[in-house]
């Protein structure tokens, strides 16, 4: 009757009390001191008068506190919704205030912006801030989570909510629009962790992980935290991933699992000192977020001897919808099959599905996909058209039912009346040598709509001129698919996760054509 | 966001199309088949009339068709409500009515109580009849069931229900009152299923299991039939248990798992040719029902060379609650540890836990706890006092964990002021050489108000007296708790699961003290 997403730990704090659950450096958490410390802040969150169903709000990087306060607000049966750290105080009045969250939960770092940002939130009552090393804790008019903590016991009646019951509201910017909050379930939840856990990744509890993917995000919500806490394996925290730490912590907590996302792989395999690192624990590397170049997977996986495998999803997926089971039958360059309970089609704009092999945007249904946008009936029947989510991403499927992201409807360059998925192109331009990271843009042309622009940056010591770059792909691909302009740029602007921002990249209208 | 519980067989039919689902004699029915006909039926009800939620009766014995009509109406979004094919006129109405039955599906051979049943039933407007070899089929106002697929394509789009919307409702009668119907949602069946294949059993699509335990009790459904299909296993059906006929099944089928109540292992131990059949292709026994005496697994074990692993479930719990996960963990006698992911407790009649080792009704919560009893928000109520389900079985826990249950909170008998649990008088009885089977009963007792009476059947060509049972029993326990009378029969009532109908053994009220 009952599933509360929580649960995950209350067994593996049965199974494996003693056993590192957390990582971060120096510091160990055990799974019985997580669990206690969950259940004490559960305590504290009814002592302020936070009700089941309500939301609490946290801006907390990849510290042990994340867990404690996300796994806390779940005992409370409450409703948690992670926000990206980075968000400036008009953001964050705006997610408190859509997400109606009653209480927000902040690492000290981010205090000054959040402490704006929950001053014009209105019904948000409690901030409650997590005190960083060396910091100066709460100040007036708000709650030391430290101090919350000791005030109550480590223990807590797990609430029972319905399997249905909304679990974590995350919000995401979808296609078009403001952000909006896409409500995943304990069930949702739940069984996206422990399918991929038991049937997808094979973790064992004998597994470390890297917890180098933001937890407020989906993807290392779900494939780090719940699957990793779910099977009693260990998680190595990194705060920020930045490539010299995430080497070191790789050789000294002897991580075996590197789930990240293909950027991340890229900065590993371009450290300098890389050989002087021991990463021999490595087996398994799980990347998502966005499409690895073929090239990359391949290199990565001879230079550090692992297997790669690649998965695809959305935060409205819970996130994880296809994935390569294995090196034996994975596809290069595919997201795999659909995972198991699921159904995928490749449609068209009238969501009639297309032949297999064409192109057409990707729809999902199936255990793995959210109840809908919170307070959003509109913007969810538009993306659940039909009964099927719709993910606004391009796709092809070959005749084994393997899925090919071809890009973001969002992305695709109208030139001359051709369509043009610049991720056909962009992976031509990562076989040029002096290519580190590059993006296909399409920019306003009189004549022709949109033409197309790549922008390059280039591996430390290499060069290359627009010339040389544009003949390289002109070479390769159909003519009416190349770019016509480079632009060079030392690093591409990213997202939390590492997703390379296209839409920062995009010239403004006032521009004129290239 | 959606889960339907048929699913499994969807999944399975795309990775085992032609592969045997179902064996019966020497027909065979393969999963494309199997899904083929299930969703032709799902046509056929829709051009019925049925609405997704609506109610689908089924009266139908362990042979193809239940599995057709199960998934085809659960296809269709509808709710099945699967019922024991023994019911008598007035009963079958009483059930039709009770849970808004739109349709029954009836085999051929139980058409005639059925139909009477049917006549009766307001609301109920259709009967199906499923054609029995060499029967007439379907008479004026009935359909049959092989029309009705033949008029249908095998194509049908699966329902897609909420995870918390009811599955089935099975009937049960609980610790009082009328039959009552248990709804069963399909996260709570899909994710017992699931569980125990993944987890408990570790079955593989290489086994064969026999089909020997009514497909329309729930431990038959979930453990043979849901478990089964979505292993891509095989199941060989026997529409109804019979010694010889289940070890030709072994032999021919290459049965790999048996799965069955107590009973049925010591039928199969004691058929006096068993040395001529072949049963080396089992490796495992499932036993759940009713508890198994120690004596029996141990004779089962080393007669046939597989390991028995004992469970522990009701109709409310979909079934599987508690579980001895293999042989190495195990404890003999125990029902196991409750299965991951739900809670236990022993309470006294207060709710309140009482300490490891002493006895009260088992309690349970957590995913496998049903929604509720149909139209029942009193019977619900009581059964859910504080939010647990109560079993109506006392158990003790000990020290690890470890459930044993010692009886029926309503067979316990009350003897001077003393509790008696007759399970334990039984397990005593079981250790004497000429017992075959047996019950402790309560009879009124002017002065005590209850005495012990045991209720016996002889193994063939064993004799005993009545003296000799009772001093047998007074050598091994407690004074107050050796039966004073010994009731001899050839064969003790049972159900149709096998398990002993103490209730029919109890002696009316108008018999004096025994």
């Amino acid at each position: 009757m009952t599933l509360n997403l929580a649960v995950l730990l209350e067994e593996s704090a049965k199974a494996h009390a003693d056993k590192p659950a957390l990582l971060l450096g120096e510091h160990r958490m055990a799974y019985a001191e997580l669990r206690g410390a969950a259940k004490k802040f559960a305590g504290a969150l009814e002592a302020l008068g936070v009700e089941p169903g309500e939301k609490v709000a946290m801006m907390v990087p990849n510290v042990p506190q994340f867990a404690v306060a996300y796994y806390g607000i779940l005992n409370r049966g409450a409703v948690v919704v992670p926000l990206n750290v980075l968000l400036k105080e008009d953001e964050i009045a705006y997610h408190l205030e859509d997400s109606d969250a009653r209480a927000l939960v902040v690492w000290e770092g981010f205090l000054e912006e959040a402490h704006k940002g929950f001053e014009k939130a209105a019904g948000c009552r409690e901030l409650i801030v997590v005190e960083a090393p060396g910091g100066n804790g709460a100040r007036d008019g708000m709650r030391g989570f430290a101090a919350l903590l000791s005030e109550h016991p480590p223990e807590y009646e797990l609430y029972q909510p319905m399997p249905d019951d909304t679990a974590v509201i995350l919000y995401t910017s979808g296609t078009t629009g403001r952000p909006k909050g896409a409500e995943l379930t304990h069930f949702n939840l739940f069984y996206n962790a422990s399918y991929s856990a038991d049937r997808l990744m094979d973790v064992t509890e004998d597994d470390v992980v890297i917890g180098a993917l933001p937890l407020f995000h989906v993807f290392g919500q779900t494939c780090v935290m719940n699957t990793m806490l779910y099977k009693g394996g260990t998680i190595a925290l990194i705060p920020r991933f930045e490539p010299d730490a995430a080497l070191k912590t790789i050789q000294d907590a002897r991580v075996t699992i590197f789930m990240g996302v293909p950027t991340m792989y890229q900065y590993l395999m371009r450290h300098p000192e890389l050989e002087s690192f021991d990463t021999s624990s490595l087996r398994l590397g799980i990347s998502g977020g966005s499409a690895m170049p073929v090239e990359v997977l391949r290199a990565f996986e001879e230079k550090f001897g692992v297997t790669i495998l690649e998965g695809y999803g959305l935060s409205e997926t819970s996130p994880v919808a296809s994935f390569n089971r294995s090196a034996e039958v994975r596809k290069a360059g595919s997201i795999g099959l659909p995972i198991w309970g699921t159904e995928v089609r490749v449609v068209d704009g009238n969501d009639r599905e297309v032949p297999r092999g064409e192109r057409g945007e990707l729809v999902i249904r199936g255990h793995n996909v959210m109840k809908g946008y919170y307070k959003r009936p509109e913007a969810t029947a538009e993306a659940m058209r039909n009964g099927w989510f719709h993910t606004g991403d391009v796709a092809t499927q070959d005749e084994d039912g393997f899925l090919y992201i071809v890009d973001r409807v969002k992305d695709m360059i109208l030139r001359g009346g051709y369509n043009i998925y610049p991720r056909e192109v962009e992976e031509v331009l990562y076989q040029h040598p002096a290519v580190a990271e590059c993006a296909v843009i399409g920019v306003p042309h009189e004549e022709l709509g949109e033409e197309v622009r790549a922008v390059v940056a280039l591996k430390p010591g290499e060069s290359a001129t627009e010339e040389e770059i544009i003949s390289f792909v002109k070479d390769r691909v159909a003519a009416y698919k190349y770019p016509r302009s480079v632009v060079f740029m030392d690093e591409l602007p990213k997202t939390a996760t590492g997703k390379i921002l296209k839409r920062e990249l995009v010239p403004n209208r006032e521009e004129t054509k290239a």
